[in-house]
């Protein structure tokens, strides 16, 4: 079967799923055509997933499509931008059916539930890697970046952290789940949710924004260092799902949420009026700090204390991996 | 050094090639930001480039991120839309430091010449293999589609064929160019030309177009099968370059014309009254054949006979590489 036929194939649903009107032309040119609402802005953003280092070799496909999908469409979420599509790009040592079928069916899943139809891509033979570029749009001065956070502001986040670290080691020892409360553990890595409603909602209101991929820390070292600010994070205000605490110690819980990332909630400034009224409209966002003059992150102890934490963000090479 | 320094260190020119407009917010955000003229559609592209399969593991990187942006700008320029910006997802052994800039240098200089900014991307350790995507913006019912072709309609294409196929020899003997002949195919190989201009100009007057990657035969079977039409092309008629003449046996240049792929050139179907006037304008586009009533490609011989050629076109599974 040649390249183009698979990719007929498997991919169809996704390239049908629910579109509003934003795509005229799908798979099958050599560009696909995109029609955002007249006036806004195009948001773009690539990343790639290799197997060995973004997700275990030996995992079920219809999991990787899901969170491939989830991670990539939680940009666009952090962003505050609308869902267009998406192009994925497929590198596969062969082309087996049945592990197309399932990586399909998960893609699939994930883009009806994010209404980010499949519009094009490419695969190519080789060592297992995804490379998914997403697209959505914004009305102009109202995309979310990381520089506009200013002194006052709350810092808030979209929901529990450290599930995504909490899920890892289960993930590595092919768990299933033994329990309700690994499944929601693994649920949390192999389905992320990105947070698109919420993300329209900050839109005008929140100052500066970001998706947590690199853990707690890492990442509000990002929005201070675009802002020029610096972010203090009160320990004792940072959520944890039930699970998590059910599992781990309350310090290994804590190091999850400050550094293992993998969570895909939202990290965002506000204006402290603001977190009532979003609050009111049933956005299950809490306030974990607040933004001061100076730079870089402070954590506050749960005796008051101010440390500077050091911050490790996930860093490939680095890793050496 | 992390990723993100080098991602910053090395791609910042590409990153500030000449814009227009279109850039709102480049690099550095969870997406990048683009702003096309209000009202017309986004053109989208993905391809992947592996090393050993799509270009040489041993190469010159200048050469490689030239060719790499070429190849996908094409894409654009086969819609007919106008550049806005394109990511990059690369994979690497190893960070090396003199790789990175000449590939960077190579990759810039196209990005400079296509007014392609680069926007975003992704950097990951692994084999080599780049993910490009490219953005553009066209008017829209002005892109230029595979499935218009009309019966009775002109088929052209924008330049020489055969030389992408013809150069191939002297880029698996890694040559540098014995010959001013020899370095004007391998200039062809290394450094295509997206025909974004002509693919502008062709805007409202071509029926359908594509870019010729695949091999003149299997291209313009995707334009009859998308057309519902018969291509005919008048073998006697198709433009070979001083260069592929000089080194190549006219039955050699004819099968790397028709399946040597990797030319790069446009090819399209006109109304007849569209090319005098188009070749008015200084476009060196050729007519090379016609469309009838019936169904894929025909090939007319120099003896006026008609044949039903086989068309292969690439495929990378199938060749099983």
């Amino acid at each position: 079967m040649g390249e183009f036929e698979l990719i007929r194939q498997y991919f169809a649903a996704a390239s049908c799923a629910r579109t509003g009107a934003g795509v005229v032309l799908g798979i099958g040119d050599d560009c696909a055509l995109l029609n955002p609402p007249s006036g806004n802005l195009v948001a773009v953003s690539t990343d790639t997933l290799v197997a060995g280092v973004h997700f275990p070799e030996v995992c079920d496909p219809a999991l990787l499509g899901q969170r491939a999908l989830g991670v990539s469409a939680s940009d666009l979420a952090a962003m505050g931008a609308s869902p267009l599509g998406f192009t994925l790009a497929i590198s596969l040592p062969q082309a087996e059916a049945d592990w197309l079928q399932r990586f399909a069916a998960g893609l699939n899943q994930m883009a009806e539930q994010c209404a980010l139809p499949l519009i094009g891509g490419d695969t190519t033979c080789g060592p297992l890697s995804l490379t998914l570029s997403v697209l959505g749009h914004v009305p102009p001065h109202q995309a979310l970046q990381r520089s506009g956070a200013c002194v006052g502001d709350l810092l808030c986040v979209s929901g529990p952290l450290g599930d995504g670290a909490g899920a890892l080691p289960l993930v590595l020892n092919r768990s299933l789940g033994d329990s309700e409360t690994e499944r929601y553990l693994l649920a949390r890595y192999w389905a992320p949710q990105p947070q698109l409603g919420l993300g329209v909602a900050l839109r005008g209101r929140a100052t500066a924004a970001l998706d947590i991929s690199d853990g707690l820390l890492a990442d509000c070292g990002h929005i201070a260092a675009a802002s020029q600010v610096c972010l203090v994070i009160d320990q004792e205000q940072i959520p944890y799902s039930e699970a998590l605490q059910r599992i781990y110690r309350p310090e290994q819980a804590l190091q999850y949420a400050l550094s293992g990332g993998d969570d895909y909630q939202l990290a965002f400034t506000l204006p402290p009026a603001q977190l009532p009224v979003l609050q009111a409209e049933g956005w299950p966002i809490q306030a974990i700090g607040w933004v001061e003059v100076g730079q870089g992150v402070q954590l506050q102890t749960a005796t008051g204390h101010r440390i500077t934490p050091a911050v490790r963000g996930y860093d490939h090479f680095e890793r050496g991996s």
